[in-house]
């Protein structure tokens, strides 16, 4: 997976907004741990336990903006940079929140271990991006 | 389809984290605009303009985060409301962004036109929405 | 919505695959239906029935095929009609299958009511356009 | 990626519908064609070429449906085994479809190169999987 998702970048007539190792490394980061949150709801659902509900919610929003952000990552051809920059800022949020969630739950259900890692690894990969290349954009407080 | 959402938004066991009327409204308005930025996409492409390569990358972009917010939207239960406010910011930025880049080619492309208007309506639903009832959350500048 | 996805048919540089008019009507019903099914999940999971995970687990899929759907159908652009007829001959299978298991839940979740309706309707919407125009392809048995 | 895939699956308390191998390599090979396929079409629409317009069509479409398999496969609860085998068929069929294009502009353009063998790929996961598992589902002819 990763090495298509570099050879893809690398393939592309346009050149990529950001560097491509922290970039591609980006885009493997996020459609990895929306692979992990659309298993783990549905492991959550599996479990029948009351206590998951906010899990199951937060792996399926988390789900929804990783993929999200894989595509507009994926997408080198006149990048509004604002958008992408707030796309990194919020799949990070949202990585961060889901991975807390999980992470309340691993112990006892070792798919929300799995899933922690991998949105916590998209955390960090989207904010190296962040930090490497993507110029900031102002949000209302 | 907009009574739909809102029977839908009525018969879930919980209460939705915003008034009803803004937030199926702009639920309604996500959906439409996804929908309108898919088929522009495909305009745009059809046309074979060498002009429109930025207006395609916009719409994919704007369908995505369109998409992913229609359905953060569509959840009541145990919303995380820092992830949804930046969502719904995300949404009307990237709507705004599209809208501006489609307003440009509608005097040629009708199809431009009438996908500005949606991304439009969605850019001011999410902007209502966020003023009734979403708390804010700091975004880095 | 309907007129926006009538809109953008009718601007289109390509001539549409279909009539117009079941096709807005299947791009509509795909649209509606895969919003009621992410907000069916949802609530399912609120209900902490657990009766409900089959549901939640259709609700899921249905979404996922039925927003697949409404974007295949959104493109008039050169389309391989066997993938079209395809997919909304699944289309259509799922919307039955989730239908049915809702409408099982329909006496005590009004939700499942309401979601059970959209699908029925875009059950209906896709072999409408499926005997209208789509040339057949042969799947295995 | 793959690692993830396979422990997601292995720390589900649901049996797999399908041997765990055939199953996280096709999770694997859907997840890794979207991917594939939202980039190439990024990259054909930024090579401002007329040829490339169905290309860029079926990559969306591709994608769209990779993308929805890989999700359909990713949830082990209840599944609908007759909807998990239509998804694989149409999942093989649209990729097929989509290397086939691609194939033919792969001496110009290295994406659409990249691109079809991830989709090639693909087919063959989807194949191997639907031969060894899933019941196979009537479908209209």
């Amino acid at each position: 997976m990763q090495r298509t998702v570099e050879r893809m970048l690398r393939t592309s007539p346009e050149q990529p907004f950001a560097p491509a190792d922290p970039l591609s490394a980006c885009i493997h980061a996020c459609v990895e741990s929306a692979q992990a949150c659309i298993a783990c709801a549905d492991a959550c659902v599996a479990e029948h336990d009351r206590a998951l509900g906010r899990c199951i919610r937060l792996n399926l929003d988390c789900a929804d903006l990783c993929t999200a952000a894989s595509h507009i990552l994926s997408r080198q051809l006149a990048p509004d940079l604002g958008v992408v920059s707030m796309a990194l800022q919020l799949c990070a949020a949202v990585c961060d929140a889901c991975a807390y969630e999980c992470s309340r739950h691993a112990p006892m259900h070792a798919h929300c271990d799995v899933c922690a890692a991998a949105c916590r690894r998209c955390t960090e990969a989207c904010r190296v991006l962040l930090a490497t290349t993507v110029p900031t954009r102002r949000f209302q407080h």
